[in-house]
């Protein structure tokens, strides 16, 4: 196939993240050079898909692309930076919580990050263009290219700081992954009573659908905690007697609640005032 | 405007539940007699669009309804049951968390529940055909009767007992409450940052998504606590030094979360061998 893109891209980690960006940067009509991975079957399962080489040997980098995405965990990624030390690439890592000064002193000269703020998976299908992509580089022209690269990915490309995407990162973990594993305790109580999950489905929905239109979620909280019906909040925390760690879960989130309600009561009682 | 059906309802509040439900009931033909509210205000602008007849006192019911919803607070209907003894209509809450045993030794001779699993409010108009809508009643002609009414509001009606409507609220609770204040607490963090909330929109979209797509949320659990990453959590935990409550959230989901994934582990474990 004929790359119309001249820009050459090698990317270590074959991951959801590698996986996603990799595949729209190839459908951008980007060249891709290699893929690594630990284990080759899943370097060249992605490697397959955007015509490029499969390696699971750092050594075997050709050094030959002109960017280089690192998509590993954020523990992992100091570990294979001396591989692109001396190197002339754009070497970049997609990470929300780790600073771009993860570079620095690695003999790089060229690096930057580029943070794709979705869930990406290896089996699922996100359309990339909707995804947020934050970049950051150690220079004005490096920020220049690399938000032209994450141009062929997504329409909604910003720069941002270190500091900034760890902030946005920390909220991120309380929207998504926090949220998520409420719904897997919602969904332990519906099967141990033997309730079908999907019953939950449309109040979900619905509670999304009113956080977001709304202007902040606080103005739409609801339940026996913001009412501070402590008679119905003893019930669930007796129902909840064979698992002590949602116990604690119940009346930790139900004592944010009441103290957020308190605030939010107490700041709109002075806005008024301060009109 | 001529009523189609013979049946009579009054409702004694005026929130978003008795809002929802009797303005569903008006439009599939029921007469609303009246609505009761503490505050003449609010029982008058329900009754206006339903053309019942407002009051804020109860000693005004005139007991000519076949069916009186009480949609107040939980920790309130025991109160107002006493004004319903001797009459013919049948009384039913709208409560998840309440057993139908409140109405028991009130001298109330048919009574039931009708619990619409959604978040209702007064502004907010949802189609109350897709509301999954549980109903309970002393005796089986009352859940009969129940069940037709309800099937007028909502295409999704069931019978289920107190105990498990109690189950059914507390996973509600964890699935919606406790989700809205975790996006609450993200919104905060982001507008803490000047960084714009809806940044997190197509994240949180796609984890819903995800999580409804899976088996159970479990399958699709990531992040830090997740993949048991302490740098990443360790820097969350200290970015949130100024709330103490916020940073013992954060520790006790994420320990939550982790504990989950080796149980899960576990599980899939076992489950190989035990074919």
């Amino acid at each position: 196939m004929n790359r119309q893109n001249p820009c050459r891209v090698a990317c270590i980690g074959s991951g959801g993240v590698a996986t996603s960006l990799l595949q729209a940067l190839y459908h951008a009509g980007y060249s891709i050079t290699q893929v690594y991975s630990r284990h080759l079957k899943n370097a060249a399962a992605l490697a397959h898909k955007v015509e490029a080489e499969a390696i699971d040997n750092l050594q075997h980098y050709r050094d030959d692309a002109d960017v280089v995405i690192v998509a590993l965990p954020d523990d992992t990624i100091e570990s294979v930076l001396p591989c692109f030390a001396a190197g002339k690439a754009l070497i970049v890592h997609t990470c929300g919580s780790l600073a771009m000064q993860v570079f620095e002193h690695q003999g790089i000269a060229h690096y930057g990050v580029l943070y794709p703020l979705q869930t990406l998976s290896r089996q699922r299908v996100v359309d990339m263009r909707d995804v947020p992509i934050f970049v950051e580089a150690n220079t004005p022209a490096n920020t220049i290219f690399l938000q032209s690269l994450a141009g062929y990915i997504s329409k909604n490309v910003s720069e941002m700081s270190s500091e900034k995407r760890l902030q946005l990162h920390l909220a991120a973990v309380f929207a998504c992954n926090f949220t998520n594993h409420l719904w897997s305790i919602a969904t332990d109580i519906l099967q141990n009573n033997k309730l079908s999950p999907a019953l939950l489905r449309p109040l979900i929905s619905e509670t999304l659908a009113k956080a977001t239109a709304a202007k902040h979620p606080q103005e739409v909280q609801t339940g026996p905690a913001y009412r501070g019906d402590k008679k119905i909040m003893q019930k669930h925390i007796k129902l909840l007697n064979n698992n002590e760690l949602q116990q604690k879960i119940y009346a930790l989130l139900s004592d944010s609640i009441q103290r957020s309600a308190i605030n939010f009561a107490k700041f709109r009682f002075f806005a008024t005032f301060a009109v």
